[in-house]
């Protein structure tokens, strides 16, 4: 299948570090079919080969792994052009528009990698120049809006310029493997379904922790905290991955009903559970694996006395058949003791224990997404202690046991990126791994009573409650829990 | 604890070759008090120095890792002890009571590691002698009769002597890990019971396979059979344990009630299903791991003609709520094409397909026995594969992953083997892994159809099916499952 690639932001920080390198790889698995082309858009002027160099100079400062030999950089930039503009200026669209008309590829593929706040004039100007085909494709970051109006605002502009099927909105969470298998486990397999439920479920938790701080994006994390960050898409995607229904087929849209029907099942916030069921946090200065870090407020970009939220953890349930009375756990935040995301799914207890158990008894499954992506079945066995002089007195004791599979491990080099499997599956035109409108706006209707709480706390003098950079985050998130009789999973 | 361990047939087989290896490694677990006493017994005039030095000469010959140094052994012989007996002579049994006097141990253990015609007349004179008191166990190697009468006979006229809690009849599978893991999967684990029922399972699976032959037991062999040696008791066994309701506790009699109502609810035989789902074969010569073996008839000490099965394959069912239609296999047989046990419980498939499925597309856990213990999972996830060209064309496929625990890595030198772990129950009075008498005979109850069956076919000139040394058994044992759509699992 032949594409053009436009990639506006094409030498912006996202097009080098996230989109290239995964794009290069796509090329390295053989995946980008010859007279492709990828065409960069800045407003810098350049030509095919000067912008060549420079991005070939760029990959060369990416992680070792996703950095390419000469030989294949070569072979990797023939896939390589540039187009200036303005992303303001209509004559520019004309100019693109000829471009693209050189080439009359089977599939158009539009990727806003810009500031958002470009992206109600792009989709305009697109629309206008009369470059919106139903052979285009429209693809969008994150993040689309702050709030639920300015989201609808955006949502809208779109939608007047491209149909819903042609439109690609980014979560890359959903392009991890961990997060596609999560599905695949549980509908690709009898084992799990049965037990996928109230009746065997005690409870459910979803961590991203995170060790680094806000590092040169201090401006814009100041607008934004960690709710509208990470909770408001990553969170709550991961979260309707493991509590929706069995979809009734792979197709996009019935995957996208059935989480948008578990955004929706969220148990609504209340006074009451906006006081207690959620936690806010901001870092202080700290130690991390050995190194004083600063505080939030001293970060670069930050404002004085801010009350952004560096820190999120909350308890939600949904209010339906299959979950009523589990509670869901959400948790993330920057600065914290590791680099770990992961989903946990506790069992509850046996209903009827005939052994001598361990202090915690109960099975879980977990998901880890980051760093390695696998799963870690835990189980109890019969112990073998019962050698030496407890032999001839005691009763059967459990021990734990431990299933694992690494996925990296397992597929190896096969193993596709999330950025190459969200932008393979843009060119191919599957829509199953990104967000549809719907879904977004229901995710914010959920958090802005949350947002709102927040602001009026403010206006009260109540602010995030600080932690120290390195540790879990405050303790009433511990406390969160505890309350149910639970503990977040904090292996480093 | 004190306690004495008198091994009738204390210079035999059984003895030296697992025994006593099973005694040296609890000594070395620490498992065994100082003061206990190992009296061997048997007809050659020996003193205890001598059986010592005798038995040192023996364990030289065992197995490397169960060999002991030269510091272990002297400590190990300190605890052995020699009285020679004629079974048969009544006056033997007084001086038996003279040594046992000597020390008054708390548990008195009689061991009767002796040919099985003997038990019978041992146990009258121990009553006799006065040899039996509440603190004395007896425990009895298989084989406890040839079919339901001589079983009876012999359990009748222990029961003279013992009370059912002093009786230890031994099958030496109930000692192996995975067997006793088996009970705490299911039973202390929340997430296989909801499973473990006809809504969720296709089938089970049950193989022990050998690649021995009958060595030097030709003549022992020719009288008795697989289905006598190894399905009566082993394979039964292992399908109560996979079978069984949960019990209400782990007490002995709670687990063995249970296994009890699986023997007895086991579907009859009819003159059909004897006829169509039992295979019996007897091996050919053949290849095995590249060198030539001879056929059963060929061996040592079998009859010319003879018509005793060396392979069983059979097809049958549970009677109940949990079961009702699920079909159980069980297979066993000598020269066969690996030396492997194995219980693989096989779940349906998922009942509704979203994914593009490989060929057998179902999951399974598969518990193994030997020569490795350990469990493995068997999943499905998501495929990598769509990397290439195939990228940008198809649907998600998923591919086979695999969750593994190998309970000898896991517990590693902690780990006690299956003589050790039923020798220290014996001395501590636990029958949990011991077999009750009425589970003896509802077993053999249920195999006496086969028997008659055969012994019919015998008289029709129709002996059990060739099948060449190294193979998998008759290729009837595959149509066997092949019937009802499923394979038995082959890997080596």
């Amino acid at each position: 299948m032949s594409f053009d690639l436009v990639l506006f932001g094409g030498t912006g920080d996202l097009a080098w570090r996230k989109l290239l390198p995964a794009l290069l790889q796509a090329h390295r698995h053989g995946s980008l079919p010859a007279g492709a082309r990828i065409i960069g858009v800045a407003r810098d002027a350049l030509d095919d080969a000067q912008y060549r160099a420079w991005i070939g100079q760029r990959l060369a400062e990416v992680e070792h792994d996703k950095r390419p030999c000469d030989a294949e950089f070569a072979s990797f930039a023939q896939l390589l052009h540039y187009q200036r503009m303005d992303l303001s200026q209509p004559q520019d669209y004309q100019a693109l528009k000829a471009r693209l008309a050189e080439h009359s590829a089977e599939v158009v593929v539009l990727y806003l990698a810009t500031a958002p706040q470009l992206f109600t004039t792009a989709c305009e100007q697109l629309g206008a120049a009369g470059l919106v085909t139903p052979q285009t494709r429209v693809v969008l970051e994150k993040p689309l809006g702050h709030d639920l109006a300015s989201n609808r605002a955006i949502n809208a502009a779109v939608r007047r310029v491209f149909s819903e099927q042609q439109i690609f909105r980014i979560d890359h969470y959903l392009g991890k493997p961990a997060v596609q298998n999560l599905l695949a486990l549980r509908f690709g397999n009898t084992l799990f379904e049965p037990l996928w439920r109230r009746e065997t479920i005690a409870s459910m938790e979803i961590t991203i922790a995170e060790q680094l701080g806000v590092q040169r994006r201090g401006e814009f994390y100041d607008s934004t905290g960690a709710l509208r960050d990470m909770v408001q898409n990553h969170a709550l995607q991961l979260l309707c991955a493991i509590a929706m229904e069995p979809p009734i087929n792979a197709h996009a849209d019935a995957i996208r009903d059935e989480k948008l029907k578990v955004l929706r099942s969220l148990t609504p916030w209340s006074a009451a559970s906006l006081a207690q069921d959620v936690v806010r946090g901001q870092y202080g200065s700290g130690t991390l694996a050995g190194e004083r870090v600063p505080g939030y407020l001293q970060e670069p970009g930050v404002s004085p006395g801010s009350q952004t939220e560096t820190f999120v953890a909350l308890r939600t349930g949904i209010s339906n058949w299959r979950w009523a009375g589990v509670p869901f756990y959400l948790r993330t935040g920057k600065r914290l003791a590791a680099h770990e995301a992961h989903i946990a799914i506790h069992l509850r207890p046996t209903p009827h224990a005939i052994y001598r158990t361990p202090l915690s008894s109960a099975n879980r499954l977990v998901i880890h997404l980051q760093p390695r992506d696998g799963l870690a079945l835990h189980l109890f066995a019969a112990a073998s202690e019962t050698s030496g002089a407890r032999a001839l007195a005691q009763a059967p004791m459990l021990a734990p046991v431990q299933l694992d599979l690494d996925f990296e491990h397992r597929f190896g080099s096969q193993r596709v990126g999330a950025y190459e499997r969200l932008l393979l599956d843009v060119i191919a035109g599957r829509l199953n791994l990104f967000v549809r409108a719907d879904e977004q706006e229901a995710a914010w209707r959920w958090v802005e009573p949350i947002m709102q709480s927040w602001e009026e706390q403010n206006a009260r003098g109540e602010g995030p409650r600080p932690y120290a950079a390195g540790t879990w985050g405050p303790g009433a998130a511990s406390a969160l829990v505890a309350r149910d009789g639970n503990t977040w999973i904090e292996e480093c």
